[in-house]
């Protein structure tokens, strides 16, 4: 049994250092119903910083489920006008959002991807203004807590209570919480050591990167000279600061839309939408995936690639060091919010605005014209390799080793 | 533990007798986050009869109780415009509605019944032209499912997991499900006899009933000249055949608003939102709650009868012989849908209109003029002794013997 005391460290955590949530300000929290003892700690700390008012958006994957199986395209895609009205209320509002995940990774397999997409696409479309609106204007974090199908994907020769016992175990240890510490200070400490190699980074002004790997990755993408290198705390348009990775091990940048060349080799599975790809590579051509393989899930890596324009195009650039906390743990989590953080990765799809100096003052079309891509999605693929050798180039060509043997070395 | 096709079977029950959802109608499910697997087969039922789309509404009651305590009355109060937008899309819609009963009877002991109070008042305000509009025009049913803590409360000596077993398995009893058997005939056999028993006492056209006991139940409530008695089955104003309560053994009738005269002992304790009022008596002058007591919960009593003008009169007269199936089982399950179907009670607050002959043509104003109460509470306390005796009067003052020693008679 997990103690309460260590699942209300938690729960304050997420809340004191994930959204930061300030007195007087109002919180949603998204989550599974099977989480609701973890939630009522997480609503119970939220109030205990002072929140206004907290809202719990419910849903149950094997319900999800049902749904997609179910309905109609036409019902799938169709945003009522209150669901909408919500939407326009969060973005006046600016609520923290909290989210925590727990689905199992393949909850949602066998159901139709091809439905799946355009009910998504269709949703995505009247939704995006509201997104729009309040982008980089709110303090959101994603965290984790094992469903009782997560912990036996994670360890399958244990007994339920035990792996879900063992599965809290190794996520407390990826946030820094233990029996006795102070996870807060643990965390300062750890959001400094970012800041740093971003530091040493962003002072080369790198132009592109190369990645080589013996499993096949032979790749170059290039980075959009305004973007800068981030990782741990990020800080909102009006200056509240906040985690939005409970774990995070990554720093990570903005590449240069439509300039990517070569062929990236995944090294861990990808749970995407409740379905499990894996054994997958792809290949880019003029900056967009052109062909792409995968032995598990190859419908599901197919539909999402073909989300959108964008969809094609990489968002992010993340480097992760081979022997981080999280992958020394030698733990598969079948959830991105953990396994990217163990693993080198890029993400497909939406690239962060706020990586890129000036924005505040920049339209989501300027931004766009400067190389930060926009889709629908955006989906971190690991590329993270024990001999992953990774390359700066700056613009007048000078090579600077980043990473050797999958390590750091600069 | 419960097995899973009995489960099954019950939710089953549940949309095709309860709510008697037809292909291609939606429907809306209230339920408790901890009761994610039992709605999981609800949601499954639904779709299987042809819904065209199931939303499920969740709440967890410690949360409730966190949003009770933590905000202010302002907050409590405030319907967000998307809520309000919500109800007009259910008006507009009609789904079928669920509610799935589970909550810990007195869950919400402590919270201050003032602030419930006012902020109740205050959504009922903006959102009651949508239930009005909505009234008679979609199937609904409420329904029960064990909570951890409902169980223990009604079982306190079982461990947990057999307290949760027991009081499944005296739900299934009451609402007729057995291994074998197919529960949707035992419904209709059911509903068979409530008819009988209504076309007897329709045919006295009753002008009064007088209830006497020897603890203390020395009563006079006045009928409505136009009001049926009912029970089992309804049907909405466009012949959707339905059964609001599962289980159900009452029939009942509406008195008339302003007239009844005595005191009524309450013979079983009540939970009246997530608190326990118990050892209580009202006293009527003029049609009114004039005084009451209460050894337990006197203040939540206090707080029920002053919600509004029309919580202080009657909206329903019921009648359940002391012998029914639900009381013959001797549990007390501090959850009115059980209790007040093992007992003859009475409801302060809101009167059905659909039990006037020609409601349909007519207006709330008009139904409220001919008596039907109206209000924002429908509080059902039970009233039903061993030894309860109930006479009618026709207008012509003949008197007609309805229940002796707390059963019927005619």
């Amino acid at each position: 049994m997990i103690k309460k005391n260590m699942l209300r460290k938690y729960a304050k955590l997420i809340v004191q250092v994930g959204v930061n949530l300030q007195k007087g300000q109002s919180a949603v929290i998204f989550a599974e119903a099977d989480q609701h003892e973890f939630v009522t700690y997480v609503v119970d700390e939220c109030y205990k910083s002072g929140a206004s008012e907290v809202r719990v958006e419910w849903s149950f994957q094997p319900i999800t489920k049902l749904h997609y199986r179910h309905q109609s395209v036409k019902t799938l895609s169709r945003v009522p006008d209150w669901v909408e009205e919500k939407h326009k209320e969060n973005a006046q509002n600016l609520p923290c959002m909290i989210h925590l995940l727990s689905e199992d990774p393949d909850g949602l397999n066998g159901i139709n991807r091809s439905k799946l997409q355009k009910s998504q696409q269709a949703r995505y479309q009247v939704l995006k203004p509201y997104r729009d609106a309040m982008e980089n204007k709110y303090p959101w974090t994603i965290a984790a807590v094992p469903s009782a199908k997560w912990a036996k994907k994670v360890f399958p020769g244990l007994r339920t209570s035990a792996a879900i016992e063992k599965l809290y175990e190794a996520i407390f240890e990826t946030v820094h919480i233990t029996e006795q510490n102070d996870p807060i200070a643990a965390w300062t400490a750890h959001n400094q050591t970012f800041k740093e190699r971003c530091d040493t980074l962003n002072a080369l002004h790198l132009d592109r990167l190369t990645y080589q790997s013996a499993n096949g990755t032979d790749f170059t993408v290039w980075l959009i000279p305004e973007a800068k290198w981030e990782g741990g705390g990020e800080t909102t348009l009006n200056g509240h600061y906040f985690n939005p990775n409970m774990p995070t091990e990554e720093i990570f940048t903005a590449p240069m839309a439509g300039k990517a060349e070569g062929r990236l080799v995944a090294t861990k599975p990808l749970s995407y939408y409740g379905e499990i790809i894996d054994d997958f590579s792809i290949t880019f051509k003029n900056g967009e995936a052109s062909s792409w393989t995968a032995k598990t899930g190859a419908d599901a890596l197919s539909k999402m690639i073909e989300s959108d324009e964008g969809a094609r195009r990489l968002g992010e650039v993340a480097l992760v060091p081979f022997d981080s906390a999280i992958n020394n743990q030698n733990l598969l989590y079948y959830n991105t919010l953990f396994d990217e953080n163990a693993s080198c990765h890029f993400a497909l799809g939406d690239g962060y605005t706020n990586l890129i100096n000036g924005y505040e003052n920049m339209t989501k079309e300027q931004l766009r014209e400067i190389g930060v891509n926009q889709s629908m999605i955006h989906v971190d693929f690991m590329v993270g390799a024990p001999d992953l050798s990774i390359t700066g180039y700056t613009k007048e060509n000078t090579a600077v080793p980043i990473f050797k043997q999958g390590k750091f070395c600069i």
